[in-house]
């Protein structure tokens, strides 16, 4: 097989394009698909302070060094969960890229804040792991970007991610999730900006990039992921690309073009959510909910002053 | 494993219900199921003239079983497409099944009328199979409800079905079928009420249904049917199925509770699309097209008179 460009030996197919790229245009067609996304959805203009959610996997990892040669003013951000060893390995990867890019990362360690980790958390507040887990690190993304003064939280989320969330969400019809799922969220009362610029790149694409750029990631995905429920519809879509190479792509962008309007609010419902947020009575945060916002009532459920993170993503996004 | 009803031996598990049933309850299970259906639906009263298609496996003989069961008039329509072995062998077990339950059975054989089978009919059109098929197939069931005079065409459409042309209408974002596609949809000028009694029953329920009433039907698939991607979209939906027992009955209920209210015409549009339809100019069947209908322009690149069925029809359901 050739490159498509410049019909030198190809290292890379990707099927549902019917093309195939050497090195070189292979990074710079990735490249290219990340610079079109930013443009296409407004993610965010280029002289910015961005924010990166950073796991130490392929996605965030190869994103971010993609938006840094792309001359973006992008920081990352480490979450330490405290999972032993794979959050000891994500982390070496995270530190390590950072070094080698000579970047700006913010680590947060759960462990270091509260004394526990994501584990003991999820025993204590008797919820799933993934759960707790998913509302922990949307608290402390949005903290840092506020408190860090960051134009948007930009996450890692791809293709493969952004299809089997939309899956889900149509399987179980869940029309909140189905309004809401977009790859620029624009900021709201208390909320920062969450932009995907990987939404169209499949996960295959982005492991062959960091095989050709020599980004060292974790290959492993999170022990505490195992049967849950995102990477049965992975594999229930796999079976339908294999057959129809593009399908998930075409499901995807087929939403976002126009299927989406179809569960969209009126223009006074819109007005309504915005008016029912109030400030947590505890940490200030807007929440929909009465009193406490889910993180605080979480922490009090797991015996922990929920305060004590904002002074540490303060200390840590001012220095 | 027990019986849910009698505490006796248990011969086949339901396990999206957590249930399991000996012979008898769990003949009288699936009958119950067909019963509330055909009530919760509003598909068609006691004392009505019904036509069921009948392609000789398992989903349409267990309907026509359990409608007869019931105390339905219910008369099969049998179509001979001419597929070599497969259909000799599917109007064989379609005949047996009349006679053992002395039915009322209408053939309609395209070789007879045509002097081709449908494999010819999908060369001359330059039409998939499957797509002639269903055309060809539709236009006899219609001709022969509204000529006979029956109440509604019904068909062995199981949740499997269902599901899967939901998921496969989903994927493609095709707004026009989510917003027909219902197991009871009600006549309109020139088309018959079509009505899909086993809509919520799997096909593994079917076939053990098949099995414990001795009803003898041709196992195999079409032979023509290799490769469409509503098997694939099938084995996509099982691989969840298979992790969350009861959640491809949860999607179809899910999108007939609500989901589907999100894709429906306005009231205005409700009527101008009855308006839009005009008779054919060749036989007269209401279409939406300009001049003929699609079966009579199929009809016409096959070479084929299609008015002969109309005659054929007329001498067999009048008869």
């Amino acid at each position: 097989m050739k490159c498509l460009k410049c019909e030198n030996k190809a290292v890379f197919e990707i099927r549902r394009h019917r093309a195939a790229f050497c090195k070189e245009h292979y990074i710079l067609h990735i490249q290219n698909q990340v610079a079109k996304a930013i443009k296409k959805f407004r993610m965010f203009p280029p002289k910015t302070k961005l924010l990166i959610a950073i796991s130490g996997g392929k996605d965030s990892l190869a994103l971010w060094d993609i938006l840094l040669d792309l001359g973006y003013n992008v920081h990352g951000l480490y979450i330490d969960l405290g999972i032993d060893e794979y959050s000891k390995r994500s982390k070496e990867k995270s530190i390590d890229f950072k070094e080698s890019r000579q970047a700006t990362l913010h680590t947060i360690s759960l462990e270091k804040i509260y004394g526990i980790g994501i584990g003991n958390i999820s025993k204590k507040t008797s919820r799933k792991f993934c759960s707790i887990c998913g509302i922990i690190k949307r608290y402390i993304m949005n903290k840092t970007a506020l408190l860090g003064d960051y134009y948007a939280v930009i996450t890692g989320h791809n293709l493969d991610d952004e299809a089997a969330a939309l899956f889900g969400n149509l399987m179980g019809w869940q029309v909140d999730y189905l309004r809401r799922q977009h790859p620029n969220m624009p900021p709201k009362k208390g909320f920062a900006r969450k932009v995907k610029p990987l939404c169209r790149l499949g996960e295959r694409e982005m492991a062959a990039y960091c095989v050709l750029k020599n980004i060292d990631y974790i290959i492993e995905e999170c022990p505490m992921s195992k049967g849950a429920s995102s990477i049965t519809y992975k594999e229930a879509l796999n079976t339908l690309e294999a057959k129809s190479p593009g399908i998930k792509d075409h499901f995807y962008l087929g939403f976002l073009r126009g299927g989406q309007e179809y569960f969209k609010d009126t223009k006074d419902e819109k007005e309504d959510e915005e008016a029912e947020l109030n400030p947590c009575e505890f940490c200030h945060q807007p929440t929909y909910a009465a009193g406490k916002c889910n993180f605080c009532k979480q922490m009090e459920k797991a015996n922990i002053d929920p305060l004590k993170i904002h002074d540490e993503i303060k200390s840590k996004v001012t220095t």
